[in-house]
């Protein structure tokens, strides 16, 4: 069965039972079992009490073998000691489906981690699926199911919600409403003993009433999958990301949280952007341009239009759209000559059409909205200081004093506008709408704005960056379909450098040996020989054609040039000759030697695969040479990547313009690039022998890249 | 008159004339004369209006030769046609402050320009100072001087505010009421046809009322004294900007809005770096990060303590504190074994403390905030999830129904906690505190916080993002006290190479002259002759060690390299030779050329300074060579820089790592790099003719920095 099958039949169960309800409002089972009754949930409900005969209203039962049907659904709120028995018995009774909210398994150390074991080894016995242990439950707005602590009660949105965090499913509600964000669907995932992240991720992928899916992560716990289904999913719904967990104490923090093992931030951060998921910093990013990808129409451009009443918000929101990629463009002169005669004198109309302190509530949620909507100039658009009651109950201490006897109400009331056209109008016109307001819910307009799902911000800034985010999921949508990479077969001379050095117990190819790997998969690679005498460096003399480099060529030698084991840049025959005896001398023992063309290029890059405890085989592209370390301009991506991927990796470098025509070089070949990285970060899938593949540096020569040196680690 | 003293005497008046208002509420004039009444300015007031004979109750004057008295302060907010003739007339009877809210001056072009320069021309003749025109005006709390439009009637804070966008002094309140801030003072500068954002920015570093100091900038029209002014204010007062106009879309609304000249993102970054002031990227921090820092004591250290009763919000505390810097430290065992009995079983006590679904409202707010402060352990707190009554409103429709006799104002009583020892613990114990809730002043504890200083965020990641700027400001407070740069005589040798280069009309200098101007001001530069013959040559190569380099020198040709006009790595007198005539061939006619010891040098670096039209002349310093472009990594501040500043330019490259001991180079000598950067940064000062240097690349040759190439530029 499919996550998104079972999680569907759990999400919308017909009969319910609750353990760890009583008639005391303070307790956490009371609490839970009282959102469910309060949600309106109407099928049949059932608390299991040791000792009370009725809770809530509802005839309690000893057990569950005393209940008169089989509950669809099975909630536990009880201390962790007490839960086992009753697990079982509801899997006695044919229950299929659990919550388990009760806390005081992995996430506490050796005992816990038993206990969820054995917990786990239950619900495979009965066949039961469960969310948690150790989290805060779920919420269905449409079918009327809360079993969180905090009542609800409002009509459903469309934004989808997964988190790590039970906080960010339940005690945000109110800090939501008062945003006029809704759920459609939300689940705390807990300790992800059964059902995971993954799991809500594909069955909200599914789910007609989600049109974007927030997710709080402090661990992914089985990447590949992750990709897998994102990858399905934001072609045609977007997933937004929060993660927590790069840096040392975030790590810690989520550790003894949801017992998650947190992993690297930069190898989440090419994972989202593999599996074309939007990440975001902060839980109001999560939640605000969650809802705006959620509720707005699609966007067909990137051009953004501003509308505002006052400057400074008005720059800052253009500021923020360019930081992020938006284009802001002036209007025709035809679009300005239309909306210069509406707008005060000398009032800019250009873009940002800035009404000044206009206060006609036409012109701001009517008239140029309609005109800017329907120029075919712009993509999107952004208002700020649409602002109706709000300011109103701020100045009123001020105007009653005028009109002493026209009561607030009767003032509110004039302010008051019919916000139905206006609203309408980005759906009609296919134009998303977002809006900034320093007024809240206390504002018509802002609640008018909200309920109709067009997203109010609290500051320009974050409506500028939401309408950015449209825009960049419009980018995502329009990606080529991804080409699952296909494995090459093993080539029979890769296969024989691998067998030989695993026969012999190496730790490493030594870099003659590692290259021919690499080339027998189509790695462009510099001309070179391996000679094991000055006889043999003689011999070859003639066939070089200068400037050549000799290395030292041995599995066991690393960082070569730091020993003084590579010479570059030799001219003659006679130069060689000194260079072979100067790298016998320094390496103190006989080594084999490589002769190779002097490769010529300044710009340098890496190549590498490695592997992940938590993520697998993960490839690495970035800056290479002396700057490494220093640049840290390195994009990851779980391997294997296709071509396409692969020249997506390039272009997401910071320091991407190397590779374009720069100074006096020309372009580098996009598809030379690709190639090689799509090519390394198969290698290890076809050659499991491999542990590691390091090329570092490649060289551009001309406009093709060269694997000048390259590393291959074997398992040991 | 220094800003500060006459702002004071602006802020202070005792008598107020306003021309504008009338008794008609819906005009600005009278809005703006209304918060003046209503906030409780208890001087002399006098409405000038042309036809009523009383405004507001107030008796009204026909001109201002009417008055009684001549009025300390004239407001306006007449249409701009008619302020010239007012505003003389002001100037005639005495009156030596102004507010100018009229718009329609410089930032509506010609006419409105001409129209401020007459408003200048009058104001001097008059000894008027004034702010505006085309602003909100000004808010002084303690004064109860409020000339918006928005009623405040609260207590005053400590947030200084000067803002060249009206919307975020005025429009703004009633979301920071909501948000428990206050200000101190408050400007609206407007154009600042004569009072500017440095002038406010003077008075509020002298204001006793005034903490902290936020400013929203769209222009810094006169850079050097804002540098000089914030440079002596940020040592004891933190200050805090939002600087808006880098991008192309910004820089464009800011020049409608208040006539400002946008300037380049970089520069602003570097200014304000210099100056000491926290650059922030929204008005939400700008408020927000400006209360902390104005409510909260100083911090002592970066280690940060995180108390939460959710793991998800103290995972994402401690992401966001280590991203922007600060340490999040485990908790010694002595500390966690006297947390470990008070919290649940198994809740994490090493930092962050999770305190789980604890209601224990003691925990949170007193005893462990107490343990906590007092262990010397940590030098800030932020604490998340402290609530009382705003989650009992959330959650008492479920409770009610249990309880259905207890009224909410009962539930709610019982909620409430005497805060009163818990806001003194910060200031007590000199351990700064924020509070991330996700309940707003609707609950009692968010409300009590805020009321005592201790701002409330209403994300996680906000709250530690305030923290890591009280560190970033500790960080700040602990710069030496700033040497201002002493220029060196002028040297006879430099001088003779720009009087030379100037007589003959030159545009540049060649390059040998470039560097010995600079060696000539102890810039390093490697062993140079320039040889005009072939015979001259020869003459040479006994005295040179090779390897050595040719170039072409000749004040017309710049880009060398790319002309093949550069010879590398020559080896011996006979390539010498080859490569003095391939030189001359490909220049063309007959060239001067340098010989020159070959640098050897893996990093590159640049240095540079040039006339920007508004910051005047600026130093850049960062990674040169081929990557300058795809890299960007260069630091900007302006000129002229101490040492100790030029080291710090040094400090803030993306890729320093490159400076200190990187593979096997060695460090590079620090004091080096900031001697050169600081006397580069004086040459210009020194030989006002010069309009450019452009050192690039600067080769680190084992641990110093040699300038290997130089372009210094001459005005025409």
């Amino acid at each position: 069965m499919t996550s998104a099958s079972f999680l569907h039949s759990l999400m919308t169960p017909q009969s319910i039972a609750i353990v760890g309800a009583s008639n005391n409002p303070m307790k956490m089972g009371t609490m839970h079992a009282l959102s469910i009754l309060n949600e309106g949930f109407n099928g049949n409900f059932y608390p299991v009490h040791p000792s009370e005969t009725s809770v809530l209203g509802y005839k309690a039962y000893a057990s569950p073998h005393d209940l008169p049907q089989t509950p669809d659904l099975a909630v536990f709120v009880l201390p962790s000691k007490h839960l086992l028995p009753l697990f079982e018995a509801f899997g006695e009774i044919g229950t299929k489906y659990a919550i388990i909210i009760t806390a005081g398994f992995k996430e506490t150390g050796e005992d816990g981690i038993r206990q969820e074991e054995e917990l786990l080894a239950l619900a495979r016995k009965y066949g039961i699926r469960f969310i948690g242990p150790n989290c805060m439950g779920v919420i269905n707005q449409k079918a009327s199911l809360n079993t969180t602590v905090v009542p609800i009660n409002a009509k459903p949105g469309k934004l989808g919600l997964i988190s790590q965090s039970g906080t960010y499913v339940a005690q945000t509600i109110p800090y939501l409403q008062k945003r006029g964000i809704h759920y459609s669907k939300a689940f705390s995932v807990g300790n992800e003993a059964d059902v995971n992240l993954i799991d809500g991720l594909e069955y909200l992928g599914e789910d007609e009433e989600t049109a974007a899916i927030s997710m709080y992560i402090e661990t992914i716990r089985d990447v590949p999958r992750f990709l897998d289904v994102a990858g399905k999913i934001t072609p045609h719904k977007p997933v937004i990301a929060q993660y927590v967990g790069g840096s040392e104490a975030g790590g810690r923090a989520g550790l003894s949280h949801t017992g998650a093992l947190a992993g690297k931030d930069y190898l989440y951060d090419g994972l989202f952007e593999q599996a074309g998921v939007i990440r975001v910093e902060s839980v109001e990013q999560l939640y605000g341009i969650g809802v705006a990808l959620a509720e707005q129409p699609r966007i067909r451009g990137n051009r953004i239009a501003i509308l505002t009443n006052s400057g400074g918000p008005g720059s800052a929101i253009a500021d923020t759209c360019e930081r992020f990629g938006c284009q802001v463009p002036p209007f025709s002169q035809g679009l300005q000559d239309q909306i210069r005669p509406l707008i005060p004198a000398h009032a800019p109309c250009g873009n940002p059409v800035d009404l000044t302190f206009s206060m006609d509530p036409n012109l701001m949620t009517d008239i140029l909205p309609e005109l800017i909507m329907k120029s075919g100039e712009v993509d999107g658009l952004v208002i700020h200081g649409a602002m109706s009651t709000g300011f109103m109950k701020a100045v009123y201490p001020n105007v009653s004093q005028l009109m002493p006897d026209v009561p607030l109400s009767d003032m509110l009331e004039q302010m008051r506008k019919d916000l139905s056209e206006t609203v309408r109008r980005p759906f009609d016109n296919g134009i998303p709408l977002v809006v900034s307001s320093f007024f809240d819910r206390e504002d018509q307009f802002t609640r008018d704005f909200e309920d109709a799902g067009i997203p109010v911000f609290d500051a320009p800034e974050k409506a500028a960056r939401a309408i950015a985010e449209i825009v960049n999921y419009h980018e995502i949508q329009k990606r080529p379909k991804p080409q699952p990479p296909v494995l090459p077969e093993a080539k029979p001379e890769a296969k024989k450098i691998i067998d030989e050095a695993v026969g012999s117990g190496q730790k490493a190819l030594d870099e003659f040996a590692a290259k021919r790997l690499l080339a027998a998969y189509g790695i462009p690679v510099p001309r070179e020989w391996v000679v094991n005498s000055l006889e043999e460096l003689n011999a070859m003399m003639d066939s070089v054609s200068f400037p050549i480099v000799l290395k030292a060529n041995h599995p066991e030698i690393m960082h070569k040039t730091e020993k003084g084991l590579v010479c570059l840049n030799i001219e003659s025959a006679e130069g060689a000759r000194r260079a072979y005896t100067a790298l016998q001398d320094r390496a103190g023992n006989q080594v084999p030697v490589i002769i190779g063309e002097m490769i010529d290029g300044e710009r340098e890059l890496l190549a590498g695969i490695a592997e992940d405890e938590q993520f697998g085989y993960c490839i690495a592209f970035g800056i290479g040479g002396i700057l490494t370390e220093a640049l840290k301009d390195i994009v990851y991506r779980v391997a294997p990547v296709s071509e396409v991927e692969a020249g997506r990796m390039a272009e997401a470098l910071r320091t991407r313009k190397l590779l374009e025509s720069y100074r006096s070089m020309p372009p580098v070949k996009k598809e030379a690039i690709a190639g090689l990285i799509s090519q390394v970060s198969r290698i290890p899938f076809i050659h499991p022998e491999i542990r590691e593949i390091d090329i570092n540096p490649i060289i551009i020569s001309g406009d093709s890249p060269l694997a000048a040196d390259a590393l291959v680690l074997i398992k040991q």
